[in-house]
C-alpha cells in the first residue's frame, strides 16, 4: 500500500496502535467474551475498563476526530479521514476493540454530530464525557414499520409543547443501548410533516432514563445478541425533554445525517477491509497447519485460489476506500458522493466473501466460537443493510455516474 | 413438478402432511422458541411432544423408513427414496418440525442403520423406542482435531477388552446430544489402526451415562445453540461397553457409513430445498407488502429478479435431487454416487443464495429473530461443512465425470 | 437422466442419430468449414446436400415436427416436445449439423407455422419443399430501430391494396438470408398501428426475390458471419405480394409468434445443452492429454472443479428444460410459460459458462478455428439476447412467479 | 482518480492525447475497417501512416520508453510506469490507436529489450526503425505442442553452428506477424536443454526473410483475424542467423522475458481499463437514447446496476493496477511480482464483465460490426490465457501471500 504518502505522525500511530492490539487486544478475545457470558451478559465489561487508560496513556484515544472537530488535537484526533482511515482498519480486526479506543460507533458519529452541531451546554453535558469515555451513547433512526432504505420514511414525531418537545415513536436496531452506560441517544423523528421532504426530520437528545423511554427487546444477528453493546428495540411514549435538546434546529435532521455519514460509511468500510484482513490471516494460518488428504490445506490449489482472490479482492477493496477518503478530504463529502456510496457497496461483500472462503478452510470450527469468523460473517452481512441497503447506494452510483455523462435519471 | 409420476399414496400423504404443517406447525413456530426460552433451553420442548401423536394419528409417522427397512410398512415407512424426498421437502421448511414426525436427523440415519444392521437384541433396546419417539440419539464421528473432510482421520480408539469394548475420545459436532432424552449414541472410532486404510474403523453403540463419557460444551452456529437439539463436544474417555454393542462387526464402519450417506443427503437437500422455498415465499410475501420508494418492494427490478433467479434455482436444486433419489432407487447408491455427491454441493449453495436474498428484501427483520431467515442461513452454510466440504464432493463429481470418460486421475 | 422413461421409438432414434453424428458429423466439422471457406461463403454447402439423403434414409428426417402438425408421422415426426428434446441435443452439438436432418432454425418454426396456420395453396408452395429440404427460408421479425425486447415495438408496415399488401420496413438479423436457397420469408409487421397493441402485428410470406426486397448486408457475431447461413439486414421497399400470402388473418401475427415460441426454445435450449455437453467431452479429453506443471491438466484441482461444476450446471439445465417441454406436452405452453421462460434464461447462461471454462483449459486452440468452442461461445452469446433478452424472460419468470402466490405486480 | 499526484508533463500529455484520440482516432474507426476490408486485408492501413506523423508533431510519440531506456527523453519517453499507465488507458480505448503513437504490442516489448539488452549494432539495424515507426516486430514464443502456461516447456531449438545459428521449432500466436512491414522478430528457443531449467532458453534476433521462416497460416480469435496485425502458425525449419543475433547471451532468455513482462503486463492491463472504460460509455449512451417498455433503458433498474457495478470494478481495477506500476517504480518487478500478477487475473475479468453487459445492453448491434464491443470481448477474452492463464497468476498471488505470511508451499 505504497500509494498513499503516510505521514510521519499516522506512521508512528500505526506502528503504537498495532503493537497495543498484539499486546492486549488479540491475547484477550477469549477473557472478553468469558466475562460476558460470566455476567448478566448486559453490564460493561470490566476488561474494556482496564484497557481504556492504557489505550489514553499510549495516545491512542479519539483519533476519529476530523481536524474540523478537533483543530488543536486536544481531544486525540486531528487525522484527515485518509489517515484515520488506516488506523480504523487495524481497531476493525477485533469488533470490541474500537471502544479501548473511544472509536466505536455509534458513539463517533454522535460525538461528531455534538462537536460540530452542539451548543456549549450540549457539549458539556454529553460531549465531554462522551469523549473521555466515560458513558455510552445510541442513535436512535430506523423504525420496525418502514422500510429503512428510505430515509423519509421515517414516522416518529417530535412536537413542540412549550419549553418541551413531546416525542412518539418506535425505534428498532438502536445500537448500543444495551451497555448500562448509555445515558444518551440522539433521536430523529419528523417536527413537520407537511414540510417539504428533506426538512421535515429533526434529530433530538434524548436521555435514556427520561420517562416514557423503554427499552422493549434486544434484537440478534444471526444467533448473537452483541451484548452488551446490544441493538434494542425501544418505544417512545410522550417523552418530554426540553426544547434546547434539539440539534442544530427544527427540520436540520436530514443535513445531520447528511454529514455525519461520509465519514461513517469510511469507519465502517476500513473496519470491514480490518476483518477481511484478520479473515484472510486465519485461513493462511489453518491451511499452513491443518492437514487434509496427505497434505497442508495450503497444499491444495482451491485453497490458494481462495488466498489469492481474497488477496486481489481486498486490496482493490481498500484502495477504493482510502480513495474515497482522500475525496472526501479533498473535494468534500457532496463530491464524494458516488465514491462513499461504491464503498458501501464493495466493503461489505468483499468482507463477506474472504469470511466465508476462511469459514470453510476452517470446516466446524469456522461456524463456532471457537474463531471469531462467524461473528464477523454476522456483522459483515448486516452491513449490506444498515444505513441502506446495496441496493440504494447501487443506485447512487448509477446516478452519479450516468449525471456524469450528462444524462438524468429519476429512480424508476 | 409433474415431471415425476407421484403415486396415489403419497399424493395423498403430501395432502396431509401439508395440512398439518398449515395447522400446527407454522402456528407454532414462536411458540416453540418461547417454550426454548422460558426453560433452561437443555430440556425437552412439551410442544414437539403434544404435537407427535397428532402426527402418529394422521400417519405422517417415521415416513422416511425404506421398504428395505419397513417392508410392510408397518413403522410407517415403506416409501422409496423419491417418494420420501418430496415429503422430505414439506418438512424441512421449518427446522424443528421433521423431530414432530420422527423424521429427524441424526435419528433417522441411526434408526436406519440399527435397522439394517442391528441384531435383535440391539433393535429391541434401541431401534424400537427411537421408532416410538420414546427416545433420541446421536452420532459420534467428526474430531475436532483432524480434517473431517477425509473420514479416514479419525483418531478415536475402540479396543476389545474382553467382553467389552474400551472406547477413548474426544469428539464434536455431535449433533443432538443436548437433548436429554438422547439416550445412545453412534460411535466411530479405530479398532485396528493396522488395517487397510477402509477397514481401520468401526461403530459401537455408547449409552449417553456410561461412565466416561462426558458432555464438554455446547458448539454454537453463527450464534446459535440450536437447543435444545444442540451439538456437543464431547470426551470418551476410558468407556467401556459390552462387545455386543458393536455394530455388524470390527472394521465395518466405513461400510455402515456408505449405506448410511446415501439417503441422508437426499434428506438433507430436499430439507434445504424446502428452507429455500420458504424463503422465497416469504420473500414474495414481504415484497408485497412493503413500501419503499414508493411503490411496494416487488415493484423494483431488482427484487423481481431476486424472485425469479430464486424461483429457477430452486427448480434446478430440486430437479437434481429428484434424480438422484430415482437413481438410489433404480440403480443404487453406489452408481449414484456422482449424483449423490452433486446434490451435497448443489442444494447447500442454493439455499444460502435464496436465503441471503430473502434477508436483503426483509432489511433488519431478516438477520434478526422476528424472521426464521437468518437461523436458517447458519443451518445452510453449515452443510457446506457438515458432511464433508463442497470441494470433496466436487472432487467426486469430477472424478465419477472423468471415469465416464475413460480418464483416471487421483487426487493431486 | 433416468428419470424420464424414454419410449422404445426414442430411444432407438436416438442411437441410430448418436450413430450418424460419429460417422458422418464429427468426421467431417473440418471439411465443412473448408467447403465454405473455399467457394464464396454464400454457396450452398455440398457436404450437407451429400448427407440430407443418408439422414433421409436412416429415418432421421423432420424430427421435430410435433404429433398436431405430423399425426401421421409421414413426414418423420410425432414426436412430443419431450421426446424430440432428447434427440434435439444430441444433433445440436455440431452447429451445422440439424440441417442435415431438416431440423434447423429458423426452418422448424417456419414449418410449424405453414402447417399449422398455412393454406393448403401455401402448403403445397412452401411447407412440402421446406419438408423435403429443397428450398430453406427465413423469419424476418426484429428491426435494427426498435428494442427488440419488447416486440409490439416492431415498426415494418403491411397495407392492403387491392388484391395486394404493400410491405415497408427494415429488418436486421433475418438468420438464413445468407443462403441462396432460401426463397421465402416470413414477415411481420403492422397492419393496424390504431389496432389493440396485441392485434397491431401480421405475418405474411414474403419470396425473397419480390422486387424492392433488398439484402443490405450480412451481420458478424464475434466476428463470425455464420456463412452460408448468416445473418442478414434487409430492406422492403414497396414490396408487393398477393394478398393470399397473409397467414391466418390480418392482427393475429402476436398469436403465430407465441405458438412458435415455446417448441423454439426448447429447441434451442436443447441444442445449447448439446453444445455444453460438447464443450465438457472436449474439456475433458483436453486435460487429460495436455501436461502442464509435471502432471495432465486434469491432475490440477481448478480443472477438476471446473469439470465438476460444468456437469452439475448442464444436468440442471437439462432437467430444467426437459421438465419445461413435459409441461408443453401436458399442460400446454400457455401453462409452462414460466418454465420456458426461465429455460430461455438459464441453458444460454449455463452453456456460456461451460464452454469459457473449456476455452480457458484449451488455451489459445480454445479462442482460434483450431477448436468449435470460440464459435460455440459467440452462438451461446447471441442467445442471450435473441428472441428476448435475459432480463425480459427473467421478469416472466418473476411474474408468473408473484401470480402464483396471489401478488400482481407491473413492470416497473 | 485524484489518488495519485500527477505531474504537469503528464496532465498535459494526457490532455493532448485525449484530444488526439477526439480528433483523429474515434472518427475513423470506421473508416479503419473499411480500409482493411477493402485491401486484401493484410497490407498495411494507409490512415494509421497518415495519423502518425501527427501523433509524433503533438509530441505523442514513443510514450512507453521508461526513463531507463530513454533518459533524456529523446525519443518521447522517460516516463514512470504509473505516469505512462493513465496514457496507456486512454490509447488503449481504440484497439489499433497504440500503434498510431507507436505504443502497440509487441513492438513496445521489443524496443524495450532492444533498448535494454541490444549490441550498438542491434540497436542500429532494429531500434532505431522500430522507433522511427518504420518498421513492425514480432515476439514467436509460444508453441502449439506445449501448454503454455509453464514457459519452461518450450521445445524450439536455437543451436550453434560455427558463426550462425540454427533455429528450429514451431510457434504461433506470433502477433503483429501479418503486417508486410513486420520485418523482424525475437524468438525464444532453447540454446542448452541440458543446463538448469531457468537457463536452457535463449533469445535471438530473426529476420523475417530468412530462408526457412515460413508463415503457416493465420489464426483467428473468435471469428477475427486481427488483420492486418494478425497472429500467425509459423514455422523455423534450418533457419540461419548470424551469431552476433544473440540478445544478451546464451541462457539469458528467461532473464529478458522476466524484465519485459511486468511493463507488458501494466500496458495490457491499462488499455483493458480503457476499453472497459469506453464500453461503459457505450452503454450508457445506448441505455441513455434506447426506449423499452415505456422509458428509456437507463429507466431500468437492471440496467442502473450494470451501469452502477462496472463503475465499481473499473475503479478498483484501475487502483490496483496504478498500485502496481507505481510499486514497479519504487520497489521493482522482483518485489511488485505478486501485485503485477493480480493485475493480470483481475483486469482481463473485469474488462470482460463490463464488456459483456455492454452487449447486453446494445442488443444484437453488440455482438454485431456496428459496435466495438465484440471484437473487445474477443481481445480480452485472449488476455486471460495469453502470457499465461489466470490460475497461473492466481497461484503467483497465493504464493507470495503465503510467503508473506511466513509459509512456503510448493504447487500442489
Amino acid at each position: 500500500m505504497t500509494l498513499f504518502d503516510v505521514s510521519p505522525r499516522v506512521r508512528d500511530l500505526h506502528g503504537r496502535l498495532t503493537a497495543f492490539m498484539d499486546a492486549h487486544i488479540y491475547p484477550n478475545e477469549a477473557e472478553f467474551h468469558r466475562q460476558v457470558n460470566e455476567g448478566n451478559r448486559w453490564e460493561h465489561v470490566q476488561l474494556i475498563e482496564d484497557l481504556k487508560p492504557k489505550a489514553q496513556a499510549e495516545g491512542l484515544w479519539n483519533l476519529f476526530l476530523p481536524p474540523s472537530s478537533d483543530p488543536d488535537g486536544k481531544y486525540g484526533g486531528g487525522l484527515t479521514n485518509l489517515e484515520y482511515a488506516r488506523l480504523c482498519e487495524v481497531m476493525g480486526q477485533v469488533w470490541w476493540a474500537p471502544e479501548v479506543f473511544n472509536c466505536n460507533a455509534p458513539d463517533t458519529g454522535n460525538m461528531e454530530v455534538l462537536a460540530r452541531y452542539g451548543t456549549p451546554e450540549q457539549k458539556a453535558q454529553w460531549l465531554t464525557p462522551l469523549l473521555n469515555g466515560e458513558i455510552r451513547s445510541a442513535f436512535s433512526m430506523t423504525e420496525p414499520e418502514v422500510a429503512s432504505s428510505d430515509a423519509t420514511n421515517i414516522q416518529a414525531s417530535i412536537v413542540r409543547d412549550g419549553d418541551e418537545y413531546v416525542i412518539n415513536g418506535r425505534k428498532w436496531w438502536t445500537s448500543g443501548a444495551g451497555d448500562p452506560r448509555c445515558t444518551i441517544s440522539i433521536f430523529m423523528g419528523k417536527t413537520d410533516p407537511s414540510a417539504e421532504r428533506h426538512l421535515q426530520q429533526s434529530m433530538i437528545l434524548v436521555p435514556m432514563d427520561t420517562p416514557g423511554v423503554t427499552t422493549e427487546r434486544m434484537m440478534t444477528v444471526f444467533g448473537y445478541d452483541d451484548a452488551p453493546h446490544g441493538h434494542a428495540e425501544m418505544t417512545f411514549e410522550n417523552v418530554r425533554v426540553p426544547a434546547s435538546n434539539m440539534l442544530l434546529g427544527e427540520g436540520r435532521g436530514f443535513e445531520i445525517a447528511q454529514g455525519r455519514l461520509g465519514p461513517g460509511r469510511i469507519h465502517h468500510c476500513m473496519r470491514l477491509i480490518g476483518q477481511a484482513e484478520r479473515a484472510l490471516g486465519l485461513m493462511i494460518e489453518r491451511s499452513s497447519q491443518r492437514v487434509a488428504f496427505g497434505k497442508p490445506l495450503a497444499g491444495h490449489q482451491h485453497v490458494r485460489e481462495a488466498i489469492a482472490h481474497s488477496r486481489m479482492e481486498i486490496d482493490q477493496a481498500r484502495l477504493l476506500t482510502l480513495q474515497a477518503a482522500h475525496m472526501m478530504d479533498t473535494v468534500g463529502n457532496k463530491e464524494a458522493r458516488g465514491q462513499i456510496a461504491a464503498i458501501k457497496v464493495v466493503a461489505p461483500n468483499v468482507a463477506l466473501k474472504v469470511i466465508d472462503r476462511a469459514i470453510q478452510v476452517f470446516g466446524g470450527a469456522g461456524v463456532s466460537q471457537d474463531t471469531p469468523l462467524a461473528m464477523m460473517y454476522a456483522q459483515a452481512r448486516t452491513l449490506r443493510l444498515a444505513d441502506g441497503p446495496d441496493i440504494v447506494h447501487t443506485e447512487t452510483v448509477a446516478k452519479e455516474e450516468l449525471r456524469r455523462h450528462g444524462v438524468s435519471m429519476r429512480r424508476g
